[in-house]
């Protein structure tokens, strides 16, 4: 059975050595209006988002760094699906899990409120996947997001 | 002035070692359906892509390999923002050459038929920009994919 119940992504996030700078790039050179700076940048890219993260917080959230991946080889960036309930992110581990699929970080309560895993492709790019009690999906699964200043 | 006149991303192109093993992973394991797996696997995940391709292909089109990217950071994905003409690739890049980013690969034909080059963002995250004739764009900023095999 399929992992995920609908075909799309939710956020793509960027590992970044200087959050401001990469933040003044994507909104000043590129043109991009990020609906939050807070911790995480993040630009509404239609329903679904572009996140700037600290690189070194995006591999220990994705729980691979330091001597967990190999060197030159720790993740820059990262995907999420959104799901619509913790349930449905516990099920979709559930299936991962019986196809062997690598988990990272197995779905436990975010310390950002939500309810939160992490599992890898065959290559090492990492998906998150997570329930976001803030941003509800739309029936076709687009994120319905915040609306956040305008800076 | 920005350089890009929507907020949005076309594509995501994810490097693989194996792209049949890729391609099977994301099919049968996570269930998304390709609508084309000729030269690089493409999913249609809602009027954007995510694309598998060679790590090694991937890093040539993106113009840094080999002795022009620091080892163990060549780029191992790749985002696209499509245009909607080649006239409006060429605006973009002269926006972003003003504003002095680096430029990976100049606009020019590409092999595929359609129009495209490279630059990157502060952490060296490779960004397309191209104009793809057979892919129209919605005024929403949307691809109109076609529809292949569903293999």
């Amino acid at each position: 059975m399929a992992a995920f119940p609908q075909q799309r992504v939710s956020i793509i996030t960027l590992g970044v050595t200087d959050r401001e700078a990469s933040t003044r790039f994507y909104s000043d050179v590129l043109g991009f209006t990020p609906f939050m700076r807070d911790e995480i940048t993040m630009f509404d890219m239609g329903g679904m988002v572009l996140g700037l993260w600290e690189r070194g917080k995006l591999q220990a959230d994705v729980g691979l760094m330091g001597n967990t991946c190999p060197p030159g080889a720790c993740p820059n960036f990262a995907l999420a699906y959104n799901a619509r309930s913790e349930a449905e992110v516990d099920e979709i581990f559930a299936r991962l899990m019986a196809e062997g699929v690598k988990v990272a970080v197995e779905p436990h309560k975010a310390s950002w409120g939500g309810y939160s895993g992490y599992f890898v492709d065959p290559d090492g790019h990492a998906w998150e996947v997570a329930f976001n009690p803030y941003w509800p999906i739309s029936e076709d699964g687009k994120l319905d997001l915040p609306v956040g200043e305008k800076t």
